[in-house]
C-alpha cells in the first residue's frame, strides 16, 4: 500500500510527498523541485481513496521519522480533514497548509504585511548565496496572483530556477514554503558551506602585520554567519566586522555530530615564541579557502597590556591572520572589561565587607543585610543560599537566634587570608604589590594586596571552561576569596555578589565570531594566563564551532604555552570538563627552536640571533628533534591522540634542515610531518598541512586522561612530574603540604591540577632545553582556583602583572583622525 | 521660452522636468508622481525643436541650482545627443539616462545582478518605514518587461501606489528613479520623521523600572536608524538594541540647520533627587510620540558603580525610560571601559617611566628611548612632538648634544607632584588612598596615589568636551599628568602615550544610539562626574541630535545637578566648547524640594519622609518657590534663555500646591509653568509640557555667557559666586593663590571655570536650603584639567570614589541562568 523511494534515505533529510494515488505529472515535477535544492523525495503514495485513519497513521510516522525534513500534503481536499491537518506536526509542514486551514490567519491579513517578508525571505536566502545567482532554486508552488508572478519574475530574472507546480495555494502556503526550505538550508550544517573565500595576493616582502590586515576587506560579519548556518537571530554583531553568538545555537543543533576536534600545541618554544597561532589560522584558511572543508578557529582573546608594552601581536601574522586585526586586539566585544568589573566588584565588596563587620555590631549588621522593607524583613536567594551552607534552614529573619544571626552576618575574613586580587587590563607593574584603605573613611583598615593583569581573573578561567550559563553562574558563586578567622572559605556567594557577576558577564559568556584574512570563521573567546591558569580558549566556543562544522568539518584550537603545559591542561583540565576528545595534535616546531634544543647559544628577544640560527646546521637540528620534539610527540601518545608535526617554516631555514626534522619527527613517530609557510603565502602554504591533518583525523584515536582526578593531589603532581616533565620526583615546600592538607579536609581533593611551571622548559629550570632528566620537581606552594576547578601547584615564582619596558610600543601607535587608520599597530 | 512652476522652491527640493515641448499628459503624470513622494516638480518646458545648446545651457543650470534635487530628461530622441548627456551631472540624473547612453553597462549585465538590489532597495525604503505599507508611493517608470511587472505586483500588493509612466525605459532607468528617490527621502531630514512610536499601557500602580522596561520590545536599533534618517553606512549596531552613529554624519547633513536646542535643569535638589532624567525622557516621548515633532534626547551614561552600590538608575524611571534599562545602565557599548583602559594606561607610564629614569642614565634612557633598528636611530613622531615643545628643532638623533639628551629623556616627574589618578568603575573606597610600588621588583619606588571612579577620570570630560577625533586626539595630548623637579607640567604626549589613547578611545567617541519607552531615539554619550567636572553629555551627541531633528525638531539635553552648578557649566564650558546656543531651559522643580526650601525638615535617602512632605502645605510650598526656584528662574536670564518650568508631580502632591508653583513661577518670570506626570502616564502625562517648550523656542533667546574668558581666574570664581550662587563675595587658600599663579604662568589663565560646588545648596553649606544671600565662599584649592580644557576650584572636599554600604543592591540582582532575564536591578 506504501513506497518509499530515495536515493540515500540514510545521509540525506527527506521530503516526503504522501499522495493520494495518480496525478503522476505532478508528482514528478515535485520531486524535480526538491532535488534541485538538495531534498531527497520519498514518494509515499496512498492508494485512492484510502481512509483517513491511513492518512494519520502513515503521517504520524513521518512526524517521528527524523530524517524527514518535511512533508508535502498532496491529496484531494476531501481528504484534508481537519484531524489529517491536525496529525501533521507543523515544523513538518512545508507547504502552510495546516496553519491555512486551522484559520489562525485570515486572507485579508495577507494583502499587506506578507510580501515584504516573502520577497525578503528568498532574497535573504539567495542573494547572501556567493554571487552569481544562478543556479539557485526556489520552491515555488502553484497560484497565478500578481505575488506569485511578481516573485516567479524576480526569481527568473535573477537567474535562479524557479519550479511551479499546479498545487492551487496562496501567500501563506508559499511563504511557509519558502521559509521551510530557507530553514532547511541553513539547519544542514554537515553540508559544505558555501563560504565565500576573500582572494589572497601575497606581497614579496611580506609586508607589516597591520598594513595585509588593512589590505584586506572582510566580508560583512552577517554575511559570514548566514555562510557557516547561522539563523540571524543567533546572532548579535557588533559594528561590521564581528559579532556574538548566542548560545541557543547549540540547542537547535542538539542533534548535529560533531565535526573534528584538532588541538595545535607547539614544542618548548623560545623566549620569541614559534607561531602556534600562525599555524592555526594559516591551517584553517588552507582547510576552508583552499580544499573546502567546513572549519573553523577557535582562539584567545589576547590581553590588552601586551598590545600597548612590547611588541606581538595574538591576531597571527603574516598572511595568517584575523581580521580586522586592531579590532582583535583592542576592546574586542568587551570581554576582558566586563571580566575586569566583575572581578573588581569583588574586591570593592571584600574590602567593604571587612570594614563594615569592623565597625558595627551584629545586630547593626544584621538590621542593614536584612532590611525592614513597609515592616517586613525578609532574606534575599543569596542569603537563602549562604545559610543553608551554614546549616540554618530557616527563612524566616525573626526566626534566627542570636548564635545563627552572629554566624550569618560575619563572614569574619581573616585580612591576612585573602586571596582575591583586583586587576586591571593594563601593564602597571606599580600595582604588584600595594598598601589600601589609607583614606582616613577606612578608619585605618588597611591591608597589603595587589593588583593582577585581567586575564589572570579566575572569572577569566572560569569563562573559558563554563559550559553553559547555569555553570558559570555556579562557578562564580563557588570562587573562594578568602579564608575566615576559623579557617572556613568565604565564597562569592557569601558577599552576596554572584547573582551581579552573572549579570556582569551575561554577554561575555558568548563567543565572538570573526574571520580569517581567507574569509574563514574564527572565534575569539576567553583567553585564560597560561602560568596560573589552563591557557586555553572557551569550552563553549569549541562547542559551537564542532556543531556548525558538522560531522566532516574541522575545529582547531590552541592551547598556550608548550605541549607540556599548553596541551596536557588542555587534556586534563579543559577535555574533562568540556566532554570533548581531540582526534588530532598539531605540534608546531620550528628550525630556531629545534636548534636551540639540539645545544644552540642562549636566544632572548631583543638581542640579534647568533649565527647558529640563520646558516645550515644539521646537526643542531637533529639534535633538537631527537630531544625536545621526540619527547612532546610522546607526550601526546601518551593521552592516545595521533600528532602531526607543523614546521613553521622561516626564510632561513634551508631545504636539508626541513627534510631532517621532517624525516625525524617520522621515525619519532608522528603520523605526518610537514613544512608549512602560511606566513609568507596564506592558507596555500598550508595545504599539505591541512591534508596531513585530514588524514591524521580518520586515524583511530584512544583518548585517554593522564591521571584519575580522584588519586590523591600529590600523586597527580607527581604523575604530571613523571610522565610529562621527566622528572625523578617531586618535592613538596611545607606550605605545599599543609596547603594540600586544608584543600583536602575542605573536600577540593579531586580537582584536576593546573601546574604553574615556565614554559621555557620541559623542567622547573628554563636554561636546561632539550628533553632534561634526572631533576626533582620542587613545588613551592599549592593554590587552588575553586570556581574554576582546579588546584595550581607553584614551580617557582609566577608573575601575574607584566611590566611597561623603557619604551612601550605605544610610542609608534598612532591614529589618523581623518582616515581613522591606527599606525604602529605590529 | 523656459518656465519654472513650482510651490514653494525656497523650501523644498525640486525635481526639474526638462520637456521638450507638449505631451502634456506625461507631464501631468510625472509631477503627480513626484509629489506624491514629496518632490515638488520644476517643470522646464523648452519649445518644440530646441537647440542642443539651449538644452545643455538649462542642465548646466540645474546642475548648479542646489534646490534641484534631480533632473528628468523628458526629451525625444534625437535631443539625447551625448554632449546633452555627459553635460547632465550623475548625481542629478534620477532615470538613469546618462548612463544607459554612455555604454558603461551592458544589457547583458542586468539580468543577473541587477534585480535583487533593485527589488531590496524598494523593500528598504518602504518596509522599513512605518507599518502599514499603504500609501507609500514609488516611481516606477514605464517598461512592461517581466521585472517590471513584477516590481509593480510587488508594489501593488503591499498596498503602496505605483504610478507608471509610458517612458520606454529599463532595468538601470528604474534603478536609478529608487535609489534616487531612496537617497533622497533620507537625507531630507526636517521632514518629519516617520517614527513608529511604541504603544504604551501604563498600570496603576507603577510597576519597577525593570519590570516596565522589560515589558516593552524595543523597536531594531537598524529599524529606528533608518526611522531617523541614518545611513546604514552610518551604523554600527552593537547587539539588537543599540548602535554606534559614525561622526561622517556631520559631514553628510553639514548644510542642515540645526534643531531647537533644549537643556533640562533643575532647583537646587533633595538628596533624592527630582527627577531630571525622567522629565528629558518624558518630554521627548511626548514631542515624538504625541506631537509628532523630531525630537532627541541625549543622556550621559552612568557609571557602573553605582548600579551596584545604591538603588538609583539613570535610564529614568517609571513611564519614562530608554530601553533595554539593563543595558543602558551595564556595559552599553563600552565606553567607560575605554575610558578606563586609556586612563590607566597613562598611569602606567608615568610609573614605569619615573621607575627607568631613576634606574638608568641618560645615555642607556636615550638608546632604549630611540633605539637602533637595522642600525638606523630615528624619532617617533610623538618624540618630535616633545622636542618641538622643549624648543629642539633637530630630528636626527645623532645630532642631539648631550644637554639636549638629557632635558629630553628626563621627564623628571616630582613623585609629589602627580596629579594623575587611577580609575575603576567600582565603587570601591578601599582605593582611595593607597600606597603603590611595594613590590623589589620597582626598587623602593614606592607612592602614595589613589583611584577615583572611572567617570571622573579628565578622560571622561574630554570625550564630553571634544567635537571630533582630532580634537580629541589634540586634547589627550595635552591632559597634564603632574610636574617635573623644575615645575614644567609633564604631558600624555610627553609620556609618548597620546597616540595609543586615541586609538583606545576611537570607538568611545561615536555617541550610542537607544530609545525611550515610546520608540523616540535617544543619544547616550559621555557621562563627566558633576562634581569636579562639568557634568553634562557629549557635545557630539548633541550636535548629531540638532542635524538629524532638522530645524523644526527638538534635542532635549541634560545638565547634571542644580542649575546653579550643571547649567552654568553647560552655558559657561559645554557651550563655549560646541558653539551652540540653547533656545530653551526646561526647569525641573517638585513640590518636595520646594517645600524643603521653603523650610521644611531634613530629606535623606533612606530616612521616611516628615509628614510635612505628604500631606499639603501651601506655605512651605510657596516659601520654595519664592526663594530657590525664584533665583534658578534668575540665572537662566542672566543667559538670557526663556525659562519653562516643569513641576514633576508626585502622587502626594495637591492641586492646590500645584497651581500654586505654577502660578508663582510664572509671576517670577518663567515662560511658562506646567505640571508634569511622564512617571505614570509615559509621554502622554508630559504634553503641555511639550506644547509649552515648544512656545517657549519660538520666543528670542539672547544668549550670551556669563564672563569672558580673559578676564583673570579669580574675577571668573568671583562672577560665578556672586551673581550665580549669591555669594557677597570669594575667599582663596593660600593654596589656591599659589595654583593660581602657576596656571597664569604656564598660560592656562584663559580657560573657563568648572566650579567643584555641593549641588545640595546654592551656597557651599549643604544645609542651607532656599537663596542664601550674606555669605563668603571659600575656595580651598585649585586644580586644572588642560586637556579638557577647565580650571576646577575646590570649594569644600569632593569625594571621587563613592564606597559600598553595608547591603549593597548587588544583593537582590540576579541572572536567570534559563530566560537570561535579569531580576533587582532597580
Amino acid at each position: 500500500m506504501v513506497s518509499l523511494q530515495g536515493r540515500n534515505p540514510a545521509i540525506q533529510p527527506l521530503l516526503a510527498i504522501l499522495q493520494a494515488g495518480e496525478d503522476d505529472d505532478v508528482l514528478q515535477i515535485n520531486k524535480k523541485m526538491a532535488g534541485k535544492i538538495g531534498l531527497n523525495v520519498t514518494h509515499i503514495c496512498l492508494t485512492k481513496g484510502c481512509s483517513e485513519d491511513e492518512i494519520v497513521e502513515e503521517l504520524l510516522k513521518l512526524n517521528d521519522d527524523p530524517r524527514v525534513h518535511g512533508v508535502f500534503l498532496h491529496l484531494p481536499s476531501t481528504s484534508l480533514t481537519s484531524r489529517v491537518l491536525n496529525a501533521l506536526k507543523p515544523e513538518k509542514d512545508v507547504d502552510g497548509i495546516t496553519d491555512l486551514n486551522m484559520g489562525r490567519l485570515v486572507r485579508g491579513d495577507l494583502s499587506n504585511s506578507f510580501v515584504p517578508p516573502i520577497a525578503s525571505a528568498v532574497l535573504d536566502l539567495l542573494e547572501k548565496h556567493d554571487a552569481p545567482l544562478e543556479g539557485k532554486t526556489v520552491l515555488l508552488v502553484g497560484g497565478e496572483g500578481p505575488l506569485c508572478l511578481a516573485l516567479q519574475c524576480l526569481i527568473e530574472r535573477s537567474g535562479m530556477v524557479a519550479l511551479k507546480s499546479h498545487w492551487n495555494s496562496n501567500v501563506l502556503q508559499r511563504q511557509n514554503v519558502v521559509r521551510s526550505c530557507s530553514r532547511w538550508l541553513r539547519e544542514q550544517q554537515y553540508r559544505p558551506w558555501r563560504l565565500h573565500s576573500l582572494k589572497l595576493q601575497p606581497l614579496t616582502p611580506v609586508p607589516s602585520d597591520i598594513e595585509i590586515s588593512r589590505a584586506q576587506t572582510p566580508k560583512p560579519v552577517t554575511q559570514l554567519a548566514e555562510e557557516i548556518g547561522l539563523l540571524p537571530e543567533e546572532l548579535e554583531a557588533y559594528g561590521r566586522n564581528k559579532a556574538k553568538v548566542r548560545l541557543s545555537l547549540l540547542d537547535r543543533l542538539h542533534s548535529q555530530p560533531d565535526g573534528k576536534y584538532v588541538l595545535v600545541a607547539g614544542i618548548t618554544p623560545t623566549p620569541l615564541g614559534e607561531g602556534k597561532s600562525t599555524v592555526t589560522i594559516g591551517l584553517v584558511q588552507a582547510m576552508s579557502a583552499h580544499l573546502k572543508h567546513n572549519s573553523f578557529a577557535c582562539l584567545r582573546q589576547p590581553s590588552q597590556g601586551p598590545t600597548f608594552g612590547v611588541k606581538g601581536g595574538a591576531a597571527g601574522g603574516g598572511y595568517a591572520q584575523v581580521i580586522p586585526m586592531e579590532e582583535f586586539n583592542l576592546h574586542l566585544t568587551g570581554d576582558i572589561h566586563a571580566i575586569t568589573a566583575a572581578n573588581n566588584l569583588v574586591a570593592a565588596a571584600i574590602d567593604a565587607r571587612m570594614l563594615h563587620e569592623a565597625t558595627q555590631s551584629d545586630k547593626a549588621l544584621f538590621n542593614r543585610l536584612v532590611p525592614s522593607v513597609n515592616g517586613v524583613r525578609s532574606f534575599s536567594p543569596i542569603q537563602i543560599s549562604r545559610l543553608r551552607r551554614l546549616g540554618i534552614f530557616k527563612t524566616d529573619p525573626a526566626a534566627l537566634s542570636m548564635q545563627e544571626i552572629s554566624t550569618f552576618v560575619r563572614l569574619d575574613l581573616d585580612p591576612s587570608k585573602i586571596t582575591w586580587q583586583r586587576v586591571v587590563d593594563t601593564n602597571d607593574r606599580f600595582l604588584r604589590k600595594i598598601t589600601v584603605g589609607q583614606a582616613s573613611t577606612e578608619k585605618g583598615q588597611i591591608r597589603e594586596t595587589g593588583f593582577d593583569i585581567a586575564v589572570a581573573s579566575e572569572i577569566m578561567a572560569i569563562l573559558a571552561l563554563a559550559d553553559s550559563l547555569e555553570d558559570m553562574k555556579n562557578r562564580l558563586a563557588r570562587m573562594v576569596v578568602g579564608t575566615s578567622r576559623s579557617g572556613q572559605p568565604v565564597t562569592a556567594e557569601d558577599l552576596g555578589v554572584s547573582g551581579a557577576l552573572a549579570v556582569l558577564m551575561k554577554d561575555a559568556i558568548k563567543p565572538t565570531l570573526m574571520q580569517t584574512l581567507e574569509g574563514s570563521p574564527v572565534f575569539v573567546h576567553a583567553g585564560p594566563f597560561a602560568n596560573i591558569a589552563h591557557g586555553n580558549s572557551s569550552v563553549l566556543a569549541d562547542k559551537l564551532a564542532l556543531k556548525l562544522v558538522g560531522r566532516d568539518g574541522f575545529v582547531v584550537t590552541e592551547a598556550g604555552f608548550g605541549a607540556d603545559i599548553g596541551m596536557e591542561k588542555f587534556f586534563n583540565i579543559k577535555c574533562r570538563a568540556s566532554g570533548l576528545r581531540p582526534n588530532v595534535v598539531v605540534l608546531v616546531a620550528t628550525v630556531r627552536a629545534l636548534k636551540m634544543h639540539g645545544g644552540g647559544p642562549n636566544v632572548s628577544a631583543g638581542a640579534p640571533l647568533p649565527r647558529e640560527y640563520i646558516d645550515e646546521n644539521l646537526s643542531l637540528v637533529a639534535g633538537g628533534c631527537r630531544s625536545n620534539l621526540k619527547k612532546q610527540i610522546q607526550i601526546a601518545h601518551l593521552f592516545g591522540v595521533p600528532v602531526v608535526v607543523a614546521l613553521n617554516v622561516f626564510k632561513t631555514d634551508t631545504q636539508a634542515e626541513i627534510d631532517l626534522v621532517c624525516q625525524i619527527a617520522k621515525e619519532c613517530g608522528a603520523s605526518d610531518a610537514v613544512p608549512c609557510h602560511h606566513w609568507a603565502q596564506g592558507g596555500r602554504g598550508s595545504v599539505e598541512l591541512a591534508k596531513a591533518v585530514d588524514e591524521a583525523a580518520n586515524r583511530p584515536s584512544n583518548f585517554q586522561f593522564l591521571y584519575n582526578t580522584e588519586m590523591p593531589i600529590v600523586e597527580k603532581i607527581r604523575t604530571i612530574a613523571r610522565k610529562v616533565y621527566g622528572a625523578d620526583d617531586v618535592e613538596l615546600s611545607p606550605e605545599a603540604k599543609s596547603k594540600i592538607d586544608y584543600y583536602n579536609q575542605q573536600g577540593y581533593g579531586s580537582l584536576p591540577i593546573c601546574m604553574a611551571k615556565t614554559h621555557l622548559s620541559l623542567s622547573h629550570m628554563p636554561e636546561k632545553k632539550g628533553a632534561p632528566t634526572g631533576f626533582v620537581l620542587p613545588i613551592r606552594d599549592v593554590r587552588a582556583s575553586v570556581g574554576a576547578g582546579f588546584i595550581y601547584p607553584l614551580v617557582g615564582t609566577m608573575s601575574t602583572m607584566p611590566g611597561l619596558p623603557t619604551r612601550p610600543c605605544f610610542y609608534d601607535i598612532d591614529l589618523d583622525p581623518v582616515t581613522e587608520e591606527i599606525t604602529g599597530l605590529f
